[in-house]
């Protein structure tokens, strides 16, 4: 258990949702779910282990100091005004706007800015992070490969707010790595759309990226 | 040593020319290395053990079955009208189209395009891959990490060019990664930014990115 507990909401009810929920339960942290359907997000918040409670969008962001947005990209612009306040929190994007195209699985937003910075601008106050896009939902229950354990790659504009998804990262088992400011999520964004494609073509879904050190 | 010897044309005198020209000719590949100054280049290849000559980008193109681009990005418009015909040949991009902006280090082209994307309209016959862009010169010459060897992220429309740079990957210990069409670059030169920025901030150079698997 952590010497610090966060009160995180969990905006969304799928899977990713739910493993971290799950996993952030398990190590003492206070979780709040989050559904357009505030019964559906009770009944799966019901059986989440822990300290867990579901509820409504505005009910998750008030709750929360650490906010998690793992619902599609293309429901997060219609979402975001549904969250009252969120001055000084810290708000998890772990979106990717992809789209399908000729060429595959692209970015739909992208390299002059980015899904995330788009973000910020819409939540003002709150503290962006991205992190988490690049993370299968069954390997964030295991993310240990033999004797490494896969990055978390994170970036934002606030120290504070990435020092605290550093901490939830490792919470978890990954390795942490600060990737700069918001705007490279520009960067973050295309790393996940390569995740993607070589999950979902060649190589299966139980891979992870790693930044190697020695 | 392998079945196959390919016979290398190395276009540039940097330092990843020079750890690529050794290493593939310890492994019994023949190499020419290729400068605007071909006398520079003879001086090159000369310090350079194994079967290795110098001389101007033409006569590298001449020589080479598969060529690797090992000029800055800046460089490679000019250079590439001099290289002569290039039908058939493998050639490996591995340059970064990357600025200085007021958000770091960013890419200069991309995602409805990419450099090697442009590099193949302007070498129309050459079998462009996109490998090496995200791997730094000292680490080229030792990938091993622990029990973990740094992965060689390739991508490019030509199956059978991706297997020949795959195995020249492996020939230097890497871990190749058919990552994709050449569109993929879209992906990889965004990477490789990211790779910059961990290297040339927070971490140093001596790191490298793995795709896990299990």
């Amino acid at each position: 258990m952590n010497d610090t507990s966060y009160k995180i909401g969990m905006l969304g009810t799928g899977r990713m949702a739910i493993n971290l929920s799950r996993l952030w339960a398990a190590k003492g942290h206070r979780i709040f779910i989050g559904s357009r359907d505030p019964q559906k997000a009770k009944t799966v918040a019901a059986n989440v282990e822990g300290a867990v409670q579901g509820g409504s969008y505005r009910e998750t962001a008030a709750f929360a100091d650490v906010l998690a947005l793992a619902i599609p990209w293309t429901a997060v612009t219609a979402t975001l005004p549904n969250l009252g306040l969120l001055d000084g929190k810290i708000l998890i994007d772990m979106t990717n706007p992809v789209e399908q195209t000729a060429v595959g699985m692209q970015l739909a937003i992208g390299h002059t800015t980015s899904f995330a910075e788009e973000i910020a601008q819409l939540t003002p106050g709150a503290r962006v992070v991205k992190a988490y896009n690049s993370i299968y939902f069954d390997v964030l229950t295991d993310p240990q490969f033999g004797d490494q354990n896969a990055s978390a790659f994170i970036c934002g504009d606030d120290v504070t707010a990435k020092e605290v998804v550093a901490q939830l990262s490792q919470d978890i088992g990954f390795d942490p790595v600060d990737s700069g400011p918001l705007s490279n999520a520009r960067l973050l964004e295309p790393l996940a759309v390569l995740w993607m494609q070589l999950a979902f073509s060649s190589h299966g879904t139980d891979i992870a990226l790693k930044l190697l050190k020695r």
